[in-house]
């Protein structure tokens, strides 16, 4: 530490001694303060909004924990600490590369490992890439952590970490590599700040695949066409979760930024934070009031999933609305939900906790969304590029789920199903004492 | 992203330029070097404290879920998002306006939105008024959520958020003008750094007209005057939502610094998060100490609001007090608890959370405090700005509860309470499997 | 605030008259403004990485309320609120001077409680000294929280506080004042960056000591040599507290980095968050495939604690690992706590959480590994500081406990024990209407 610290300090004297003598280190001019300030700035952007992308880890967690019947709560509670572990280290040997490197206007990028500086020196341009790396690195768990509650209580834990260690070591990649890779999409002009199509869509199409391929759970519908509930076990946990997801959100759209080190810059984080939040609280309002309007009772899970709606529908550009337009993007996001989850019931696709409504379908409403406060967005280019990644997305993940199913097989057997995984593929039952 | 980096790079090859040529390009100057890194800097202050306090939402939701029976879990965590979020669209259509514009040391600011710059612009002035926004709108949430917990299990479901909504937008925004918006009580030279009074005590006000206008419990005070022990229904997430309010309390005071852009400013946070933290950690040690001393069992529950009272009585003067000072407040601060608690029970005061002890008398007690450290501190005067703000508030929120109570009505019936709220206001029980 | 704001504005005017006056306004030069700079980043860090490890006590109260029955868990709830209450007033009465003032090589520094500027000042050198107290208070903190896991279901409530009060005044900060005071084994060379031995090895080793001579909890080892598998009561809280320290854990090894002020400091602060990440997400998938290998099911808590391992390896050397060193060394610590946890068991060791293995195992582990990436470091005065804490620490922690046993005695009664210490020494149940 003192010697750190002491190098510092020299290096600050030798400023001193700099100005005095400027022909001899130009390094330390104001332009080179300034821009240095800029790196920290951007770089500290980068590792705050990281932080708070990864605690989103926890809250979908939590909240498909509490969603989820208490026989599946230690499955759900693994599968979402092994995805956020096997997206980090996919995401390192080859994903960040896949959507970062040598894309240039195509389709993909290379195949190779990140790198990143040594210990000690710093890379040249506006920010440490070891921190934007981190910050991409958390995007591309967050897509995981997606598919992993609308399938859940009945599909194998195997089959799934291999699912997502390909989602987020190849899909998600080559698909982000489009937009944010510089790739074909980014240069027609499609539009998606933080992802609404990017993120969300592309985990909610490989979620809806998955669910329809997998098969809703035993006796969810009735051979009489009811839907019969099968009410989560823990709604405090699942406010939890949606709460955490929201603080996760600053960083998620805040950090999309990608610069903070001036007054403008500073300026626009704040704009994002507040349209973020206002269009999360209009999700909340609007699907309250539906409920109101509709049920006569609020049922606090449309609550959660309406603020998730908001925030999604928010996301791919919670920069450019006003106060008001962000509060009806997101209100609209939240009307979403109240609206959807009873249509898929209609379809029999089994979507344990509202996934498929709030992160595809909000996905697609904001990204549509685009257009009417970002000058520079495209109506029907934004359909060309909700429509390509629904392709994609649909077809690869559904080509590597029948793989699964047709080999290891995806689906725990009937008997495994009405015990519950957690006393069959975990060995440790989430509430011993209580259920 | 690449075009914004560009630019930005572009601009500090303009200022290796400037520097060579002053007089074209004056504004890369030492001076506007070190104003735009003060900006960022006190914006960054304001965006992650506000995140901080953000969070506590989730820790208030948490520690009522837990304080609360669980019959009643989901109501309280359907009311905590709800509140949180119409607080955000309240704070924004009226709230932030009465609050800080055009009060001029009067009692009232404007009715208007507030708006902030756009897209890719920023603000003249020290930091980004967008964040400043966002910090305050926190600091209102908050507000409502003191509220939430005393009058639990019992109050249906939207006239609370009615409430909560004029709470948000008038009540609190035009009582803070008085003293943050620099108004009258701020021209008195009355002193509240975070909101001992202007946040904790309004808060707690309002909490105890709302407990004696709406009754106590069924069943909590017998005929025959014993006090019935209600336990809530889950000690670990109180105890979790205790240590979020605890972590979101560094960015309540640290925030409330306004400036993180020089070694002063820096500085001042730094002793403002030791002060947070130790009058917390007294309050901790002399409730357990206390309910050793008294009852020879260390309940936990006065160990969490220990705490808190902790944290709320070193608010008003986080910066001025010595560690043993801080200590000593804070401490005080958990002895209330101690014996204010049992004696809200003698007036038959329902509090179900001890949010009255904890954010009422501790504020109070904190406000009083200031002088002792701040000799800018006015004994005389903290007594008019407590007495002022109580009675504001104890009037109007008296005024509109009775409102609600003749009109839509406040109060669930006997039937419904004793049923619990979860089934027949929400239709979603907290935890279908186990209660 | 207006009025501070003002100054500063008053100041950045004089920083622009200065720069057309150098000679009579000699602080605001490119080099002043590059310092002050640095230091505002530098607190940063501290306050952002200190607050982060702060959230890590709730990380570890929901851990251990989840790993032990419901029966014990308001008791392991109050003692974490606790013991970081207590850590924090001890840290400042003589903790942080003992550790870090006046040891020059030696073995300790002086007794003295801890002071910082006075409000409106700052401190000389690269940051502020209130900053750094913060930031290594919760290191502090997190020592004794380590302890608190092993031992629980068993040990009385005041004499675990006691223990608390002298580990995190005396125990913790004379060791380590060898290290970080730059006492005796910094003079050596012994390289241990973020506290792989000096937190989590001392809070393994002090919890080893504590559960020798607590002994094992009654039935956990039956007559005929079984053991008595005593599952937790909530996995969800578990994995909400993996995730909270994993989050927190980026503040702990990023702060360690104790600057932040340029852009090497910065991109050694992403890739030590990189290498924390990687290594944790290695542990997590160690230790599940190795569960799946050898149990044919995975066992939720392992992945869990795989996970904290992964951490606490990465932990003595986050910064000069390569992204596969960073995995290998979090995967060894991984299948650490696989192995390591069921030899516990044999040797009779009864520690609740599976605390030993994780910070005191994988801790040494970690330390040994640090050579491996870091040219700096010497295996064999790796081993000597290793040994050196291990023998401290067990001989004080030793002797306290058994004073404390002689004394007021560390264990319930038999019937306590059965009954649950929450009804015996709390008088509140944690899930009054569940258990």
């Amino acid at each position: 530490m003192s010697f750190r610290l002491i190098l510092q300090g020299g290096l600050a004297a030798g400023a001193l001694l700099a100005v005095s003598m400027p022909a001899y280190a130009q390094e330390v001019t104001v332009a080179t303060v300034k821009s240095e300030t800029a790196f920290v700035f951007n770089t500290l952007l980068f590792l705050m909004g990281g932080f708070l992308v990864m605690f989103m880890a926890a809250g979908f967690a939590m909240l498909e924990a509490g969603l989820v019947r208490s026989k599946n709560v230690s499955m759900q509670c693994l599968k979402n600490i092994g995805l956020y572990s096997i997206a980090g280290i996919m995401y390192w040997c080859v994903g960040y590369s896949l959507m970062y490197t040598n894309v240039n206007g195509g389709w993909i990028g290379s195949f190779m490992p990140y790198s990143w500086p040594a210990a000690g020196t710093a890379n040249e341009g506006d920010y440490s890439v070891g921190s934007d790396w981190f910050f991409q690195m958390v995007f591309c768990a967050t897509t995981a952590s997606i598919v992993s509650g609308t399938i859940a209580e009945r599909i194998k834990l195997w089959p799934f970490l291999i699912f997502v260690a390909l989602l987020t070591g190849l899909i998600y990649p080559i698909a982000g590599s489009w937009k944010w890779g510089t790739g074909w999409l980014d240069g027609l002009g499609f539009l998606d700040f933080a992802g609404s199509t990017l993120v969300h869509s592309v985990g909610g199409w490989a979620a809806l695949t998955g669910a329809i391929i997998l098969g809703a759970r035993k006796g969810k519908y009735s051979p009489e066409g009811h839907v019969v509930a099968m009410p989560g076990s823990s709604i405090p946990l699942a406010t939890l979760g949606t709460f955490i997801l929201w603080l996760g959100w600053f960083g998620f759209n805040g950090g999309s930024q990608l610069a903070f080190g001036d007054n403008t810059n500073a300026s626009d984080v704040s704009r994002i934070f507040i349209n973020t939040n206002l269009a999360a609280a209009a999700g909340v309002v609007v699907a309250m009031l539906l409920m109101q309007a509709i049920y006569k009772k609020v049922d606090v899970t449309m609550a959660l999933n309406g603020a998730l709606a908001g925030l999604v529908s928010i996301t791919a550009e919670p920069l450019t609305p006003g106060p008001l337009m962000a509060i009806i993007i997101g209100g609209i996001g939240g009307a979403i939900v109240v609206f959807m989850v009873p249509m898929l019931d209609r379809f029999k696709i089994d979507d344990v906790v509202g996934a498929i409504p709030v992160h595809l379908l909000a996905g697609i409403w904001g990204t549509l969304a685009v257009p009417l406060t970002n000058a520079d967005g495209n109506f029907l280019i934004q359909i060309v590029g909700i429509v390509s990644y629904g392709i994609f997305t649909i077809v690869t993940s559904a080509v590597l789920w029948l793989i699964l199913k047709a080999t290891i097989g995806i689906r725990v057997s009937d008997d495994e199903e009405a015990l519950g995984l957690d006393k069959t593929e975990i060995g440790v039952e989430a509430y011993p004492e209580f259920a």
